[in-house]
């Protein structure tokens, strides 16, 4: 069986990652999507199982003492979780892994799984970015700033990943992932433990 | 204007690259391709300026002298040379460039252009490696001999490759290819650049 591989997506929000994120896996069934553990709050339209399994402060805290989340982080007081069983059966079966997280949880699993394949989806623009921000009307204009600045210090992570997609057409960037997905199949991080087992030399 | 990219296409002989590197080019036409020049003599079909650049031993060594190649090396006794002006000047342009070299002319350019793609292709299996290399009528048993150690030689160096193809089916490989470039335009290394032109951050 062929090895799994981790694909990790980050961006900040207003970059459009969730509906990148569905457009993806509906293109790419075979995929996995680890639905991430937080302790916030669902805003409107999110959905528990889906966009995030929401559990209490607790619960959460309990889970990581158990030692069930493979990397944790807390923003703006929340926090955020990928669950350690998801990971590693995905990986055992071969799977693809599709995991969705900020650039802290990608920096903590970066360690951690350094043969990922980390992706960072950064709005087009600023003007575009402030309109999405402000588009999503749940959020007041402190909020708003609030999460500007926030999206200044996530870009500045951007240079740490493998791939970097403004996401201007949503249609491009999923071409484009689906491109990223195909050429990993080939690296010869994976292909390379083939070499002996096909040649005797 | 985007930043040009370096594709180094490398693979032993019974690898089937000239197949698979006119297949890639007729797929992807905007991609310029370099023919090596080399001091040997044609080979049975090979054209000049296709195939390869043939000039005589003398006329190679004063072109190196004047500093015409962006590498050399030599083989069996012949010289294998790459332009730097096509080179550079594709580059230049924002092109995709392709190079068809062997190991030692891809090692030497990874120390000149680090941020070039290197590419391995591989024949399928040792079995299909020795039919294609005896199926070509034009070498001795000795010759096979020498080829195929050659190539134990030349895989040793596949892991250094960025990404390595096992060439079981034509159209999988040019897939494969295709991917991979697509995939290359979104990594940081050219788009992280961008970053500063769309966010004033």
């Amino acid at each position: 069986m062929s090895q799994g591989q981790l694909f990790v997506l980050s961006g900040p929000p207003g970059a459009g990652k969730s509906t990148v994120r569905e457009a993806l896996l509906a293109k790419r069934p075979s995929m996995v999507y680890s639905v991430s553990f937080t302790s916030r709050q669902p805003r409107q339209g999110e959905r528990d199982g889906v966009d995030y399994r929401f559990v209490s402060r607790d619960d959460f805290w309990k889970s990581h003492q158990q030692g069930e989340f493979a990397e944790y982080n807390e923003i703006f007081g929340n926090f955020y979780g990928t669950s350690r069983k998801v990971l590693q059966e995905a990986l055992a079966e071969g799977k693809e892994l599709l995991l969705d997280i900020d650039v802290d949880g990608a920096a903590n699993l970066k360690m951690r799984f350094p043969d990922g394949v980390f992706i960072f989806l950064a709005p087009p623009s600023r003007e575009e970015l402030e309109k999405r921000l402000r588009g999503r009307g749940t959020e007041s204009e402190d909020q708003v700033q609030e999460r500007l600045a926030r999206v200044a210090y996530e870009l500045g992570a951007a240079r740490g990943y493998d791939y970097l997609i403004f996401n201007d057409k949503l249609d491009e960037t999923v071409e484009g992932l689906l491109s990223i997905i195909k050429a990993e199949q080939f690296h010869t991080r994976l292909t390379a433990n083939d070499l002996l087992k096909r040649f005797e030399f």
